[in-house]
């Protein structure tokens, strides 16, 4: 065979490796040229500080079944409306009523000096009303569930259970430390009754030592006897655990909590369908509803204007996505997750398919990156992709981890697309999570807008290669 | 040659490989676990904040020259003096002494209707006094130093030069658009005089709109004509802006500023003699004086508690260094670097060598890691050296980027070591940065915590290993 034979399909392997190199990183610098215009966008002329200031100041808390909550949900539509989206509309959902009522009252009585103090302290979500004369039991200290069996029915009948587990301020991600202090919240007043305890008081859900009262769900057991629980600032949670190891301290508490009917709400749903692919979905979401107290501006009013904006952004820069682009604002994900289940139940009856979610539920922080979850049988092929567009990100403090996403988009996990969860820094999420704090003035504009622009590249980029 | 022969020393290879192999995996467990003891124990047990509070709060705005520079020194000395260190001293320089005086009283008159504006002002340090009547002019709004060439005496004399070049939103390291700003305040007023303008109003350094003047240095050419010189918050420079583009504007300014003699002051220094190599110095500093107004809480108390926390976290936890480690806090960063000048000048004469220094300057937020800088002679090789650290210190978020270090440290470089500057997230900084809000208030406890726990884990490095 002569040799010009044998050099020819060398030659062209040479030449189409070339091409595929060139055009690789043609592409690549394509994608860094766009992801930088994404950034230049949202930091020079963004609307989602705006929607989140209006969000958050002028509708304020807005827990599911309030009023505060249907203003947001027709805000958040009238908003959409004007981003020239293909269709922007309302999912409907069914979704708990529970109100506060009148400001607790709480004190504190010192059984040997008899000196009585107020304490600071949020009834935490689902909790039920005391009677009107309210009601006061010796209070027992304890640090986890398990401490509750081994007291039993000898030491808690007719008390009030002091769940009194701070939050560990060790964990460098502060979500860790407060999913290893939240059963306490959210599972031991119910625990509690099962032994005859009358009432709960639950140390606040942050490492800060301070006079802030942090909200949050309780959950009663089916069948069990409901007690009223408080969540006490860290505080007084710290003067209550001193005081008992000098001797007896007595609690009164009166609350006012009521819960409703269940009622009708909606999700709110905007998108521009795919020009290629229009039944691959991307969706980014965050969630509408927050609690009753301060503004939830961090919580999760963050989320919801990243999501609104990542829509806004691509549109400005006249992005016409292959995918379709959805952006949810779920109801109801502090008290139910009606709206989560009620979109996932349609997404599945008409045999949808999200290809990815991205849930923005961490606040409105600098971006550090995002968690990644899937079914197991494509996850690791797809991080594994995924990953690779870590040089178009990380210059923007972008990374990739593997952990949960969020609680609206997890009910998705079955159509076997990614699930993200956007994670800023969580150094400060929880001074405001769940408090009259969270407002506008804890959301550094730049830090929210980071936000946005980091949620949107990685939207692009799932756009534009798939996964 | 028999076949075992040939084995034996293979055996003995592999046999040495696999027991390196243990030994680096063992040292890479031990280390792991003393990084952790190091942010156990700064997220449990830190003073830097109370450190911080009483700095910026108790003593406050601290320019070089005045009497709380020199509370500042006691009490850092004292506090240093309580940590068990082998040596904690003050060492002499020499600083400039500038005092504001009374408040600037700065307005617009709108030539058109007659109406005038008060303006948002603070001085710039180094300004010169007006006369006691104030000076008048009419604004000429420049965008760059260059602009004022092209105006020349024809367009600026008996003129007031409003600079009003933004700093660039779209840079996402914002140190990065203070970086291609600042020229303005620094050269312009003084570049401007040269064409017989007889005063200088400087946008304030931030991306942020508000109503809060920056200070800053702004430096006299010698020989050149001074002239008044304030920054007008980026509200006031918005709206004189706006008035520009509708009809002349004059501005009054009066300022009471002086400049006093140059006066002795010091640079606090603390240290851990070395057990093994005490002639090898790793450097942990930040500077002790700010401005006048505000506490100078994260510019750069900040910086000074994270230094003094270093060497607190390795004596609280028993750790024996093999290398002396040298807290230096250094008076006069801000308007003259008296005190980095004097420490290097000293450190030469006496011949000594600095392995590495590591300057905190850049406010007390969540670290995002280091800049590494050091002498052509040594870098690339070293810098290799202390990326292979990263397996340990990702987890905290942390990574390295070659980059300038610090302004006090810098004039060490000649010395062949390496410089680092710690990074922290820098989105809000120019919110606080030369104002008078930059107060403990602005500071969060868990982020300036981490920062110091970040320098003390590199630190924990270099002196292990060396470079």
């Amino acid at each position: 065979m002569p040799i010009s034979f044998l050099r020819f399909p060398i030659i062209l392997i040479i030449l189409s490796f070339s091409i595929s190199l060139y055009s690789q990183e043609a592409e690549e610098t394509a994608d860094a040229f766009f992801i930088k215009a994404i950034y230049d966008q949202v930091l020079t002329s963004s609307s989602c500080y705006d929607w989140l200031d209006h969000l958050s100041t002028n509708i304020g808390g807005r827990l599911s079944g309030s009023e505060a909550a249907a203003k947001a949900v027709d805000y958040t539509k009238q908003m959409l409306d004007t981003l020239g989206l293909s269709r922007v509309h309302l999912q409907d959902c069914m979704v708990p009523h529970w109100e506060r009522g009148k400001p607790e009252v709480v004190y504190m009585t010192n059984k040997r000096t008899g000196i009585r103090t107020n304490l600071n302290v949020l009834a935490l979500g689902n909790s039920i009303a005391t009677t009107s004369a309210g009601i006061s039991g010796e209070v027992v200290e304890v640090r986890s569930l398990d401490d509750l069996e081994k007291l039993g029915e000898a030491g808690l009948k007719g008390k009030v259970v002091f769940f009194n587990r701070p939050m560990d301020p060790t964990q460098i991600r502060t979500f860790n430390a407060y999913g290893g202090a939240v059963d306490q919240r959210v599972y031991g007043p119910t625990k509690a009754s099962k032994y005859g305890a009358v009432g709960a008081l639950v140390r606040s859900m942050t490492t800060k030592i301070d006079d802030i009262p942090h909200t949050g769900v309780t959950v009663y057991e089916e069948g069990s006897v409901k007690i009223p629980a408080v969540a006490i600032s860290t505080m007084n949670a710290e003067m209550l655990s001193s005081s008992l190891k000098e001797g007896a301290v007595e609690v009164y508490i009166k609350t006012d909590c009521k819960t409703y009917e269940d009622k009708p709400s909606h999700n709110v749903i905007g998108e521009i369908i795919g020009s290629e692919f229009p039944e691959e979905i991307i969706l980014v979401g965050g969630h509408l509803d927050s609690w009753d107290v301060g503004g939830g501006a961090h919580d999760d009013g963050a989320g919801c204007v990243h999501a609104m904006e990542v829509l806004n952004i691509l549109t400005k820069l006249n992005y016409r996505p292959k995918r379709t682009l959805r952006c949810v604002l779920f109801m109801n994900e502090e008290n139910g997750l009606g709206g989560g289940k009620a979109y996932a139940e349609k997404s599945n009856k008409n045999k949808e398919y999200h290809l990815a979610a991205i849930e923005s539920d961490a606040g409105g922080f600098t971006p550090r990156g995002f968690s990644a979850d899937g079914h197991a049988d494509i996850f690791t092929k797809r991080y594994k992709n995924v990953t690779k567009w870590l040089p178009l990100l990380e210059p923007f403090g972008l990374s990739f981890s593997k952990g949960g996403s969020g609680a609206d988009i997890s009910p998705l996990k079955g159509q076997k697309g990614m699930l993200f969860g956007f994670r800023p820094d969580s150094q400060r999420y929880f001074d405001y999570h769940h408090t009259g704090v969270d407002t506008i003035d804890a959301v550094n504009q730049r830090e929210l807008e980071l936000g946005a622009a980091a949620i949107t590249s990685l939207v692009y980029l799932i756009d534009k290669y798939g996964l």
